[in-house]
Formats: C-alpha cells, structure tokens, sequence
C-alpha cells in the first residue's frame, strides 16, 4: 500500500501504479495516451507508469483494457492496496468528493479534471491532502491541455500576478466565434456546437458560464494565493448576445469574447466572468472555435500568453497524464518542498476580498434605442457626463426606413459599475428611449 | 556549505541563500524582482529566498545592493560555503562553462540565463551535475519570461512531440515586423532596433540567427530526447529578405518570421532556422515586435503555443526567479525523482540522427526575376514539373515601364530540399531568367 509520505520506493525502480475511477471521454483518452506513449514516459519518469485499475458502471467499446483490473464499483479503486495514484474522472461533485477523501484518507495522491469539485470543495480537499501527505493534482481542470495550473504557479513564481483574462470555454467560444464569422444567432450557432459534440444537450454549464467561473476560481485562487471562492464571482453567460453587436464592436475595432477575469486592485480582487469587448489587435482577441487562451500579467513578466484545446479526449488526457508524472516525482519527495497544491503555503494565504461587480471598474459598450429625432444623444451624452463618464467611440445608425427607432452605440471611458448602472437606468428612463439599454464590458488587456 | 544531495535543512526553516554572478540587464533584475516580491515568493516557497553575495566586475549604477556582499571576482560567489544557489548571468562560454562546472563541483546548484553555454556545453554539463547531485536549471535560455522548458518538460510530459516552431529571437522579429508594417528595409529596421536597444551593437547572433540556433537546439533536445547537437542546426537569418518579399507573402495571405523549427520525421530529426512563410490566420503569425512564441505540437494535446516577452531585465529574472523557486524546492529531495535536465533521463536520450538540410520537406516561396516575354513561366513550371514539384500559388508583376526584367512568384508543392536547390539551379541556368532565385521555406504550422 501506497503511504504517500515520502517512502522509498526501491530506488524508483517499481512501476507507478495508476487507478482510473471513470471510463468516459477522458479516462478512455487517459488510458489510451499511457498506453501508447508508455515508452516516452517511462523515459520521462525514469520508472514505468501503468493502469493497473480501472473503475467503470459500463466497458468503454472504444478501449482495450486488457491487463487492467475492471470494477464496477469506483471505490474498488480507492481500496486497492496496489494503487498508487487515484484518477477520478468521474466529474460532477457528490461522488467524486467522497472519492477522493476517502483516496486522501487511504494515502493515496489523487489527480483529477474536475473544475466543479476543485472549485467548490478544494478548500476542504487540500486541507486534508497536505495533511494526509499526499498531493492533489489538478492541471486538467483549467484550460484542458494547456498547461497553465503549472505556468502560474511554477513558472511565473517570481511575479506578483496583477491580473488574469482567460477564454477558459471552449462551447462558449465556439458559438461567438459562428455568431461572428458567420453572421448566425446565439440559438442557430449553439444547435451547430451541439450537433458538433461542442455542447451538451443541457448547456447551461457552458452557455451561463458556470463553467468558465470554475475555472476562473481556480486560477485566481493560484494568480493571489487566495482561496477557493466560487460564490463569490460575477457570472453571466453569453446567452443575451445580439449578433448586431458582435457585428457593432468589429466596426470599432473590437471582438467579443466569453472572458473569464480576475484582477488585483487597491479595493479588493475582481472576480468576474462575461462578454467582453477587447481590441481585435490583441492576439486573444484572434483566438476562434473552440480554442482557449489565457492571458497572464505579472509585474515582472509583463503579458504571457498560453494558448490550446480547452477540451477533449486526448488534449484533457494530456493534463491527466503530466500530473501523474508530477505526482510519480513527489512519490518519495519531502511533502514540505512539494509545490503547494494553490502555488502559496495553505498557511500563508490571503484574506483579501473579492469586489462584488458593482465596486469593479470597466469601461463599456453600451446600445440604445432611441427615436430617431434631434437631442437625443445630447440628453444620453448629459446623464453620462454627469456621471463622469465620457464618451471614447460613437456610431449612430439612422432608423431604417419606415421606423422611428434609430440605434446609438457608445463607447464610454473607464467608470465604476454602480455608477453606470445608475446612469444606464437614466437612459432607460428618457421619454426618448426605447426598451433596455445592451451593455457589454470592455477591456483593453494591455501588457 | 550546502551539498546539494539531499540534506534536511531543518523543516524548511532557514532562508535559501542564492549567489548572483554578473550585475547587468539580467542580474539585477535578478536582484530587484527578488527583492520586491520577497514576501510573496517566501509565501509560496515556505522559505525566504535571499541573495547573499553578487560578484560583478562593477557595481550596477541602477541597484542599490545593500545586505548582500559583493565580490569583484565571480568565483568567490562560488567558493562562498553560505550560497546554496549559484545564478550564473555573466553570459558567453569560457569564464561561464568554469563558473558552472565549479559550482557543480562544489555541491552547489546553478541556475543560469545562457543559451550558448547550454547548447555548446550543456552535456558535459547536466552529466557532471548529475553525477554531483545537483540541479542546473535554465528556463531564461529560451523565451525570455515565457515557461516554455517547464511546459515542455513537465506539462507536456504525456506526449510524443511533433513538431516544434518558435519566434525566439526579439530583435529579429522585431525587424521583420518594422519590415512589413512600415515598409522600412532591412539595414533601417535593423538601426532602429539598435537605436531602442533592441539590437546590439554587433547584431550577429541575432541577425544570423545563431542565438535562435542555440536556443532551437534547447527546445529540440527537451522535446525530443536527443542530446544537445549545437553544430547539427542548419541557420540562415534575415539579411537577405527584401521588404518586396514581405510584401509579395502578404498579398498572398501570409506573414514572413524568422523561425526555429525542429521537427521529427521518419528519416530523422529537422532542425533548422530560418526565415518562413506561414498563413496569415495563424495565431504565431500575428506576433509582432519583440515578442516571442512557440507552437509544440504534441501527439496528445495537438497544438499549443506560449507567447510573451523573450528579453528584458525583469521578463528574464522572472524565469530565473522561477527557477531558484524549483531548485529550493529539490534542495531536500532525492536527485533521482527530480525533472531531467533534458526531460528524458540521461541513459534514455535517444540517437537519433539530425537531418542535413538538404533531406528537409518542405514547400517554398520562390522569387524569379525574369525577361519580360511570352514562354519564360512556362519553361519555368517545367523545370518544376520534371522535378515532381508543382505550382500551387503565382503572382506575375509586369516588367515596370522602361525596364525588361519582370517579377515571377511562386509557391510550390512540398518537396525535398536537394531537390528544390537542383530546380533552382536550373532555372538560374535559363537564357531568360535574371540572377538568383529568391528562395523562402514555407510551414503550414497545422494542428
């Protein structure tokens, strides 16, 4: 039995043992990429990595698990005295949560892809790893097989992060992309990423930005040394979109993204994911279908950029598979020189608080229907400037003919969200004005 | 003194006292990220990480280095028995080649910035550091502030790689975007970027793309598991472009860079730098300035690229920051479970042969300068024809009014490079042809 406080295992000559809890798309891909690379890593590791174990309700026709143990019960795997490292791929948060306590609590190292359990429990779950002795790994859960747990929080260790902006939802920017390059409506391009595999049939994950939240807990909890907060951030999906304003912003110079953001400023942490306008020069800005990028700016870095499949197969295996490696490297290390599992010591965390949006400060995009007569603008560009807020960027498009309303898109400088909120609700008020005002954030991502 | 075996430093307590050689660009940004960000790398190593002692021929107008001793001789940062981490920043090979190997010597681990140290003497090198037990950490050789060794090293540990293809010298793609954005010629772009301190005096290694060569040579090893062979990379830099040739790949929907490419095929391993042509709606291809970036194409993962700054005070010491933080991290651990110098392990690097660049595939660019008459294109795409190359893009310019000699471009099929050279050859040899064919590699960089 693996002990997972630092026994030597026989000068590293002993294959790694691996279980697998969950045979779907990315335990299948797992499997498939230990198998076929076997070779490449066990020249990487210097010791042999082998699925030994694999948890599954159902075979997966597509892989041949010969000389692996196969059980029903995902928990077999957990009790298996010959298991070294626990891989739970089994997703949602219920079962895999009591999976990988009970791993932890068997002394186990425990790698997963789970972004929802990392986000919502891994509080609880690193506590009870850096206790137990045992590391927990989790690269796949952001970005899939980018490699950017491990940039963060090795690879920029030097910097003092300022900020994160990531498309960390590859569904999400699929369909803006369509929407964009293809002139389609939010409805007509999620059936295609549907149809495509892209989405689910319940896409409320992707599209509301769940699952980009997530991710973006994650990422500030390593770019801050803060700890996991899922119920503290600003979540809105890509759902509302008009296409009208994808095809606005690339007038101005612009392109909508599904952003996740976070943010360090002298108030507190922003902490937000929505749509946002970023200027169509910025390399993010060219990052299309169901790519992810995340943008990272550090003080001494300046802007680093890692780009990649956020999902997948084999991409997630990718992930799966370097933090098996990682983790086969700590099998015998001193758990106090491990990399801590949120890039800062747990006891060394920060209690800095996350801004809720209305203390953010953005500058914005905002559309208005108005009639189509003279004053109205000046009346819009009144309330702004009484805000503070003025206007960078405006188009007016004449109503067309045979109606009274005209269109109105501004471009505003940097401002409070509470106060434009307050102003947009002036707009909304005005006799001349027509329905809601579209409001989009906008970001300029300068190095 | 530290051992660099594996000593227990007390529970992790004492602070890591790291020895800076050379005080320019790189070392004191060395020292001043250190010094800013002490509290938050103490926060994520466990330790508090100091420097101790500077050797530098001269102190560094720009850093105020109170607390730390300074020794005009580089060497006595070696023989200091309280420095546990030698950071070796004096750049070129002699006097750093035997400031490395007695730092191996005496136990201590080495972090170093130098590229051409590496790829010349990286072998001898990494052999003697691991018969010593110590780590020589190297992630400022390539890329700048850009993680991209611990990408391929570690985060990319699940794949076979394919391919690799990087912008990795600043200044030459710095010139080559002046080039194409302002119409400048080379010899003016290249003044410019002497005049920002971009370019050194004796822009060389550069230029001609030796620096890129060095680092090609860093990349192929760790992604490839083949020892360091600086004397195998073919190089050819940016002299010769003419900014026509830029401005002909753009109106065929492509951009000019100056890449390092390794590549595996299956008689052998590409390694190569030079300039290229690749499809404008590429991600790297919109990488302008000084910035760097690598595309790794992995088996598993598919493509993914890191993008950043690849020079500078700060965007340096960020990487070698980041590595004094993984190093302090090995300081207990068993030198067998570390990460490879190379990413495989030492009795598991491969012999694979490097390609002559002769037995390289790949499609051109080509540039024919011409008499302006009927049957010269046709002779032209005969020459091609009979070699089993064939047109896949043409631009016919006219002879400008007064002159006879006319334009011809083409862009060709994928084909051996001695082949090419002999078609080349042939049609210089054509009556009707004027001087030397230009000739530029192309890549389609697919994922």
């Amino acid at each position: 039995m693996s002990t997972g406080g630092g026994r030597n295992r026989g000068r590293g000559m002993d294959p790694i043992r691996v279980g697998i809890c969950g045979f779907g798309t990315v335990g299948s891909g797992t499997f498939t990429v230990l198998r076929r690379n076997r070779a490449d890593i066990a020249a990487r590791v210097g010791r042999d990595v082998l699925v030994t174990h694999i948890g599954a309700r159902r075979d997966n026709p597509r892989c041949d698990t010969a000389g692996a143990r196969v059980s029903r019960d995902v928990f077999e795997v957990v009790r298996d005295p010959e298991v070294d490292i626990v891989v739970e791929l089994i997703g949602g948060c219920d079962t895999a949560r009591a999976l990988v306590m009970e791993a932890i609590a068997a002394g186990k190292h425990v790698v997963t892809a789970n972004k929802a359990l990392i986000a919502e429990h891994g509080n609880e779950i690193f506590a009870a790893a850096s206790a137990r002795g045992v590391s927990v790994a989790f690269e796949a859960a952001v970005g899939g097989g980018i490699p950017i747990i491990k940039a963060i929080r090795e690879g920029l260790a030097a910097n003092r992060i300022e900020w994160v902006a990531g498309i960390i939802n590859g569904t999400g920017n699929y369909i803006l992309s369509e929407m964009r390059e293809k002139g389609r409506s939010f409805a007509a391009a999620l059936a295609d990423a549907q149809a495509l595999g892209y989405a689910e049939a319940d896409p409320t994950f992707d599209v509301e930005g769940i699952d980009a939240a997530h991710k973006l807990v994650i990422l500030a909890s390593l770019a801050f040394g803060i700890p996991l907060q899922f119920d503290k951030v600003y979540t809105e999906g890509i759902g509302a979109l008009a296409q009208e304003d994808l095809a606005y912003a690339d007038e101005l110079g612009y392109r909508v993204k599904h952003l996740g953001i976070c943010r360090r400023t002298a108030e507190g942490i922003e902490l937000r994911v929505h749509p946002t306008l970023i200027p169509d020069d910025r390399l993010i800005a060219n990052v299309n279908g169901v790519m992810n990028a995340i943008l990272v700016k550090g003080d001494a870095v300046g802007p680093t950029l890692y780009y990649g499949p956020g999902a997948g197969s084999e991409p997630t295996a990718s992930s799966v598979v370097a933090d098996i490696v990682d983790v086969a490297r700590t099998l015998t290390a001193d758990p106090e020189h491990r990399v801590p599992h949120l890039a800062f010591q747990p006891d060394r965390l920060s209690g800095e608080a996350v801004l809720p949006i209305s203390a953010v400060r953005t500058s914005y995009y905002l559309r208005v229907a108005a009639l189509d007569r003279p004053g109205v603008l000046w009346r819009v560009a009144q309330i702004l400037s009484e805000a503070g807020i003025s206007i960078e960027a405006l188009i007016q498009k004449e109503a067309p003919e045979g109606q009274e309303t005209a269109t109105m898109i501004l471009l505003t400088s940097v401002t409070v969200e509470s106060r434009m909120s307050e102003a947009i609700a002036a707009i909304e008020a005005l006799d001349s004005t027509r329905g809601r005002v579209t409001r989009i954030r906008m970001e300029k991502l300068e190095g």
